[in-house]
């Protein structure tokens, strides 16, 4: 391998065609595998099947979770989820199986009707705009978008979004709000720093209900020793004296099962008994059982540590192996890509050379390795530059995680290659 | 006793006052009983423990029900939920733990941005309008006044709701749906006649994308031998061309366990790929493996059926005796009470003399016994005759019913004698 900036076009041609040899031979495998999405992998969901035994349904209250009732949720749950996102317990509710619903459920009711500290409906301004971090989750930027917010990429550094750009925006007071993965974010795994944190909480927002979408879905999902740290959102806010802009979120899909694990999110008590009188129309209470069982299963938050290092076990050796690869068949290449080095969380990012990342995803589909669309960590799935590629090393089991690693590598430097020809 | 109607001034005044010895014995027993909501009893949900410790979580087509994906519902889940409803698998969504979320879904969806066979969000004609039959089930009546509806009361009628009155309501472009229960309905328990169901499905609305919310909660809830049995609504309104009128939902809640069982809808194809697709930016799927679980704890029809007689045969004494004793307590005071006497589901409706259902209601709370708020079952709270009050025997053991029962038809007798004395 030679630094293929340093090559000439002749040069270039042959490495090409060396390449596309090794390529064809992947493509002869007949290869089926996916890195796609942020799923756990069967054996992390067999870590919790303890759970599914547990027959203890009475609340420490007496309350019976099987019957209807509590919609804030389960005492004891508010109390554990409470002790996760840094909040009281009366600044909880504990919902269903899914925080984006959550999520979700929150920005329709802002665009519907507002929250407590708006003076109207986010809708009632015409069009209501969204700050989206970029790279980030795709899930986030769509349900904005559904709701026909126009959604304002902002820059996404290692320190979290680039504040300038966010404060210069929120100037405008169209602009309600924020998405925020802020702990090992999707895709980058970068944790925000104190100083963003703080000027978030701080920031002079035109609109009065400026809300902070606040994501914390890797708040427990550490893979290495070093574990990253945040500030309390929450708290910070308050200090700022902004108390009713945060909302916090935070899930145990990836810590029991994805599909039917519980979610929860923490506000400002004017915020939640706000969203719980507005909940009310909408449901009777959320499935307050399995709350209990999962209290039941990871106790409290030593348990719940204990049990994060099991899925670390079975994380790291994936994570390293993918960091392994992308070193040893993209180093040497010279600065074609680089690519983030989590210390937590379901993703990395690839940082192809700009206009490369689409051929890349494209070559490593057709060759049998599915990696999530080019483009879909950005709002409305456009990259301006054409360059981040999400990579997602949990599901798949390591033996086929390292081939479609190796088949990466050899499309990034077939789409590099074409790239630098075509510019010759 | 005797015919209160019969009765002169000081003839009341004396009964009066020996009844009023009696409440106040009543009274001074310090009771807190609660007949005020139709939950399932303890001895109820204790039927479903086995489902609890049901671990195989492999759907039948090698799915993973503990992982993401499958929005639309396990397969073996949408067909058993298609048997229930009348349906084919491919027009059901089986949803989270609440059937009231997937209505509530629904009129957001249509208020918002309307459905595949709308000309517009029914939010567009400025104020819509919503037909309750009435009495009925607040927590229907709720949604759609919490969206800000008109909320169009229609007389409810042992054939459903007065159809000549629906004929004419929705001649109105603005009335885009109507709420059901149409199998012992919520509270008197009455079931609709074919001909209801043929009219429903038939009449010509104004709207052209009107709604049928058929909220077949008690589909299975059987409370003697005589099976109430109604017409298909999805079947009835395709044979009219209106295939796309009918929503129509079920709950495992009252079969399993209220806060923690499986909802389901059902309707047209081009409905249900609508609904998905509106559906795809909120959550990433519902809980299937507690669908893969109950499927497993009640397997088929059949299966679902036997369960249900354990149901019956712990509710129907409790019907039972609460008919029994209005019977004694009441009958032989002449015309100034009648009640409901369902072969199913969760409620019987007592009507008293116009005027006396408050009154009844307060009397019954001061003396530690709580009713659901007298007019409840109307379009916001308010029943024009003050006459109906919805009795909720389920919850309550035995003889703490009988004790609720029997200090009802005190009340009643001496808010009816109140009222006749005021008259006289």
């Amino acid at each position: 391998m030679a630094d293929y900036f340093a090559m000439d076009s002749r040069q270039c041609a042959q490495e090409l065609d060396s390449l596309r040899k090794i390529y064809e031979e992947y493509a002869a495998k007949g290869l089926k595998l996916d890195m796609s999405r942020g799923k756990p992998a069967p054996d992390q969901l067999d870590l919790s099947m303890d759970l599914l035994t547990i027959t203890d349904y009475k609340g420490e209250t007496g309350i019976d979770s099987r019957n209807y009732g509590n919609l804030e949720g389960m005492p004891e749950a508010r109390r554990f989820f409470a002790d996760i996102l840094g909040a009281q317990p009366d600044e909880v509710i504990v919902g269903g199986n899914s925080s984006l619903n959550m999520m979700y459920y929150l920005i329709d009711l802002g665009w519907r009707l507002g929250f407590a500290d708006s003076p109207a409906a986010w809708n009632a301004c015409g069009r209501p705009k969204f700050l989206c971090p970029a790279p980030g989750y795709d899930r986030h930027f769509r349900v904005t978008e559904y709701f026909g917010f126009e959604l304002i990429a902002v820059p996404m550094l290692p320190t979290g979004p680039d504040m300038d750009c966010v404060e210069a925006l929120v100037k405008d007071e169209a602009v309600k709000g924020i998405w925020c993965v802020p702990l090992y974010s999707n895709p980058d795994g970068y944790s925000y720093s104190d100083e963003t944190v703080r000027r978030l909480a701080a920031m002079k927002t035109a609109a009065p209900d400026f809300k902070i979408m606040w994501d914390n879905a890797y708040c427990v999902h550490h893979l290495t020793d070093t574990h990253d740290v945040i500030l309390n959102m929450l708290e910070e806010c308050r200090k700022a004296g902004h108390e009713d802009r945060a909302l916090m979120f935070c899930s145990l899909s990836k810590v029991t099962f994805p599909g039917a694990g519980v979610a929860a999110m923490a506000a400002s008590r004017r915020n939640i008994d706000y969203i719980l009188k507005n909940m009310f129309p909408m449901i009777i209470s959320f499935d307050k059982l399995n709350q209990v069982r999962h209290i039941r299963f990871l106790k409290d938050m030593d348990g719940l540590a204990a049990h994060m290092e099991k899925h670390r076990a079975l994380l790291e050796p994936k994570f390293r192996a993918v960091l392994a690869i992308l070193d040893e068949g993209l180093s040497g290449c010279g600065s074609i890509a680089r690519w983030t080095k989590p210390n937590g969380g379901y993703f990395l990012s690839l940082y192809t050379l700009g206009g490369c990342a689409k051929r890349t995803v494209q070559l490593c589909r057709e060759a049998g390795v599915v990696l999530t669309d080019a483009g879909a960590a950005y709002p409305y799935g456009v990259d301006p530059q054409d360059s981040n590629i999400r990579i997602a090393p949990t599901f798949p089991p390591l033996d086929e995680l390292e081939t479609a690693s190796r088949l990466l590598c050899v499309c990034v430097r077939i789409a590099t290659l074409e790239k630098l020809l075509q510019r010759q």
